[in-house]
Parts: structure tokens; sequence; C-alpha cells
């Protein structure tokens, strides 16, 4: 297993064309190649294996200065690497290097575009378990992960009782809301509609739909935040008698802080990801709802339900019906804990205190 | 004034070239026409005016079975045509038959589009008092209006003290927050990137940006609406199988409740709309911030800042900044009520009887 070692991203077919992904829609997936990086060292009873599930816009690196997501993971981190082996993908359906729909399909030479099949999050979930056995491991100390992370994870808990030991769920939902619905519709027809959308051809085209896919990233970043993170972090004030020069087109564009801070984002986010891995993950997320009354979850499993105060895409409701759900599934240990923070969804990402502590003695105390 | 008893929609050219509105950017705009409807009869003192100011996609006609707003206006409704002589004006800068960045410039025989000058709210007053002038009425019983309505009848008490007798302000705000502004700009730059936007020229070239408008309108009734008014009014569930047919096209298109209501809404939206009002008028309210401390009232005014508890576009929070800053500029009156309400920013236009009593009880006992 010295591969383990290794850093940096690797990547490994682990559905080839003779062995392909059977998937939840009926169809079949190959290849399925996957990019993956790993952090630690496996210790001799393989029983320390931590597996980090990403959320939308995530990848397979997130430990490091670079990492998306550097406050949990690394040494010394609530998901300790002095300590733990750490695994993490990009998932199914990415664009960071595992198969997705942007990948090109062998069979044509070109993208799949939307002839790539619909997924599940239950499909994520069976390509998880196929790396973890790729890596000769049986059993995870922890499964983690925020948003669509934390919906991996809780899927796992239900496909596979006995393999996670410590599921860790941050500002997650078992199932989306009408508004969630409606929020990621939005940003989906604005991609759909983009002229450069091409039909999700657009690689065939040499285009590409950056206004659509700009579009969804803005409002994105408006419901990450808080109304309250986003009065602290940016002030009101407009650029002195802007509006006072009477020019119809300086006046509509983009004047107040920030709107420089949403058109920055939008503009790094079209340098790093791609519109068709948005549309197909942010779908996934709203067919998902797996705590139905035949739900069955491991009784010696640990669950940790975390959600923000002023998280107002999946909210502390969110975390309440998620930690209900396993407890009627039969999870002998969940704790749930509603952490106080400004910066909404964001804050998974973020450096709040009391959040990386609950996380870190929960890590600790978790036996294997 | 026999006029003044006809009933639909009546214009009123307010300033004519040689007679232009000064605007407070600096420039002037003329000819400036005023479409405008009113209902009931004014008495003999001509002191049961009550002027009624819409939000951003309102028009002049508020009462009766297609009025947007019959719930609040009519014979015996809380603005009571029985006994009040109620003006409504579509507002400057308005796609309703007042001037508006896409009417005709006489001077060129094409439409302002950007070249139409930016507005403030002031603006918006000061052709509202030039309507009041025109209908020979000195004094207002009320000015009422919500949302952006509301925040013309604020403004309207601190430029014309004296004025208006009774001011009903609800779901408004006196400052936007950073949330505010991002929500508004997202919207208005999806209408911005549409490539039939065509510098705001659309109308010369014979196209329309309806991708960036309908995508403004599908996120502005996410934003109208909270998640439990959505979750009460959708039901959640797919069509049965919808997602097993494995064709990634049809997956991504629209399924669930919400998302039929958000296209239907959509393009409803584009038969009656148009793409520069909505830039314009949203921009207004970005720089609206009149309560500074020179911000002044009459004592003698009574004011109504009403809000709903669900409402996240101007809440709660924004009715206390707004009343709290009314007494600080030396309002004697000063009502302030919270709704409850689970229909969000949208209440104000619904029949929700707790707020039509408040509003009903606040104008019948109010002296002029």
């Amino acid at each position: 297993m010295a591969g383990l070692a290794v850093d940096g991203v690797q990547r490994v077919v682990l559905h080839p064309e003779d062995d392909p992904l059977a998937l939840a829609c009926g169809r079949t997936l190959a290849p399925v190649e996957v990019a993956f990086t790993t952090h630690g060292t496996l210790d001799a009873t393989r029983s320390n294996a931590v597996f980090v599930c990403h959320a939308l816009t995530g990848d397979a690196e997130p430990a490091g200065p670079d990492g998306w997501w550097d406050v949990m993971v690394g040494p010394g981190r609530p998901v300790d690497t002095d300590r733990f082996f750490v695994i993490c993908p990009n998932l199914l359906g990415g664009c960071q290097g595992t198969t997705g729909p942007s990948s090109i399909d062998p069979r044509t030479g070109a993208a799949h575009g939307l002839r790539f099949p619909p997924l599940a999050v239950s499909d994520l979930v069976a390509v998880h378990r196929r790396l973890l056995a790729h890596l000769g491991i049986e059993r995870l100390h922890a499964a983690i992960g925020g948003s669509l992370g934390g919906m991996q994870v809780l899927q796992w808990l239900l496909d596979a009782p006995g393999e996670i030991a410590n599921a860790v769920m941050v500002c997650t939902s078992p199932r989306l809301t009408a508004q969630n619905l409606a929020l990621s519709a939005v940003a989906r027809r604005a991609i759909l509609d983009d002229p450069d959308f091409c039909g999700g051809d657009y690689a065939a085209h040499g285009v590409r739909p950056d206004r659509g896919l700009a579009f969804a990233r803005r409002l994105a970043h408006v419901t990450y935040l808080s109304e309250e993170g986003m009065a602290r972090k940016f002030a009101r004030a407009e650029p002195p008698g802007w509006e006072r020069e009477g020019d119809g087109a300086r006046w509509l564009g983009p004047a107040y802080d920030v709107e420089g801070y949403l058109e920055h984002q939008a503009e790094a986010f079209l340098a790093r990801f791609d519109a068709l891995t948005y549309l197909y993950l942010t779908r996934i997320m709203d067919a998902f709802d797996p705590l139905g009354p035949a739900a069955r979850v491991d009784p010696a499993a640990r669950a940790l339900c975390l959600s923000f105060t002023s998280d107002w895409r999946f909210g502390p409701e969110h975390g309440r019906r998620l930690a209900a759900g396993l407890r009627a599934a039969g999870a002998g240990t969940v704790v749930e804990e509603l952490v106080d923070s400004p910066w909404g969804h964001d804050s998974f990402l973020l450096a709040v205190p009391d959040y990386l502590e609950i996380v870190r003695d929960f890590l600790s105390s978790g036996s294997t």
C-alpha cells in the first residue's frame, strides 16, 4: 500500500469497460475513473481511515493552504492527519478528475453532455465504497461531510450498515424543502438557457455557458451567507457621487462592495468549475429523500448532526429532521448540535471555533 | 373635476418639453406623462384623498378583480373607495403608461434605453406631488404603499412635511442590507448579460431580453415567499419514476410543482413587464437611505410601520429601523406592528386578516 503515502491527486479506474457501474436510474456507466487524495498513514489494523465527502463545488484536495477544508483536515486539525488516514475523492459526476458529464465518452470521443445518465446520491456512495475496497479498507473510523457531502455520509449509513463507525453530517438535509428546490431550479435554468450551453454540447462547439454558470454562482453565494454575515462582511457605502453623473449604464453597473464581491466570486468559479457538473450535482440533491419508514442504520454507529443558527439553505430545522430520522432508523447514538454562527451555510468551511471543537471531540471519543 | 369620476386609466402630461422635471441626478426629463386611476369621489373640502404608491412590478390599477391590491383598495376595503378618493399612478420609470426608460424619446424617435437618466425615490415622489397638484389637492388624508411603495411614502413624509396626514408603510425598508443589494444585483446582471439586451436598445433590434427578465422574476418569487410558505404551497413529490428513465435532459427539466410554478410566473411576467424598468426601479431602491441625522417629518403626521414575521426581503428588522428612524425624525405618532404570516414578503398583497384590520383601523381613526 505504498501508494497510499503518495501526496497529491491520484487517479484510478474503478469501473473499467468490462465492469460497469450499475446506476440507480437503471443505466450503467463505464469507464468510471476517480481522482482522490490520501493524507496520513493507514495503521496496521486498517482501523484509522476517515473518508471526507465534498460538497457541490469541492474537489479531491481538502487539506493544505489550497485545500477547500483546511480548517478541518490536516496535522492537528479535527480530522487529524497525524492520527487518521484521510481519503478524499472528487465525486462521481464531478469535474475535478473523476468521471462526470463533461468527461470524454470513449465510445464517441466527445464529452457525454446530457447523454450522461441521471445520478443519485446512492451512486456517489457506491463509487466511494469501490474506492474503499480498492484501498483494502473494510470499515471506516469515520465519514464526514457538509451539505451534499453530509448527504453522502447519510446515504452510506443506510446502504452499508456497519461500514462507518462515526458519521459526521454538517449543515445537511435528509430532504430538500420547496425553497431549496426552487433556488436550485433558478440556477439550473440560467445555465440551460445560456445560448452557449448548446444543449450540453458546448465543448464540441468550443464555447462555455459562462453567463449562466456565473449567475448560478452569484445566486449561490447570496444563499450561502446570512443577512447578518453579509452586513458584517460588506460596507454599504457606494462611491461618492456615483449616481449623480447621470449615466444610466454606469449607474446600473457594479458599485457597492457586495456587487464587486459577487463578480469576483463568479469569475474565480468559472476558472475552476463546469456547468454540466453544476446541473447534475444540484439535481441529485433535489431527489434525495432516503429516510423513509424502511430506513435502517447500524445501532452501533455514532452520528453527529451539526447545524448553524444563521444557515438558511440547510438550517437548524433540516438538522432536527436529520437527527430525528436517524433515531427512527435505529441509530444508537445521535449527537445533535446547533452552533451559533453569523456566516450562514458557508460556516461549515470556516474557522468557527465551537464547530471545530465539537467535531474534534466527536472523532476523538469515537471507538472503532 | 368631473374627470376624477372617470373609471379606467387616465393619462396626463405633467412635465411638457417647456417645463422639464429636475432630477436628483442633476439631469432634467421631459416630457413626463403619467398614467393613473382614481376611485371614489373627492369630498367638498378635498380632505378625503388617499394616494396609493405601487411596488416594483405594480401599475396604476390597484382595485377590482384585476387590480394588484384588490384586498386593500375598493368598496368596503381598508382603503374604502366608498369613503376615500383614491389616486394610484404608475410610477416614474415604469412601463405601464408612465414615462420610463422604454418610452419613446421624442428627440430621437427611439426608446430612451440606458440614455434614460438615473432616478431616485425623491424623483418618483416629485411626480406624485405634481399629479396631486394637477388634481387640485393640497393635502392627503393618507398615503399608503408596500415595499418600494412604502419607500415612496417615507420619502414623501420627508420631502413635504404636512402633506400627508396618515402614512402607511408596509414591509418596506429605510435602507437596504448587503443581502438586499446582492439579490437585486444578481437579477440585474442576468438582464444586462442577456445577449438580447443589446445594450438597452433591444426594442430597436426587435428583440427582448426575456431570458434575463425571466431569471430575475424566478429569483424574485423565491425571495418573496418564505420557506414555510413555499412548503405549504407546493407538494414536494416528483412525477413517479421520472428520474429512472435515464434521460439526462428530461431529468434536468422542470419536474417538481415549485419548478412549474416558477416557469408559469416567469412567462406571465414577461407578458406584462419591461426589462429596462426592472433595472431602473431595482437600482433606485439600492441607493435609498433618507433617514440621515438631518431628516425631519411633520410632528402631526401619523405613521404606521407594518412588517410580517416571515418576510426575509424587508423583514421585522427593517420595520424596526424604519419606526426608530421616524421617531428620531420627529414623528409624533408612530404605530409599529408585526403581523404573523407565513407568506413572506408577498404577504402585503394577500388577504392576511390581522394586517388588513390594522390598516383599516389606522385609516379610520386618522384625523385629517
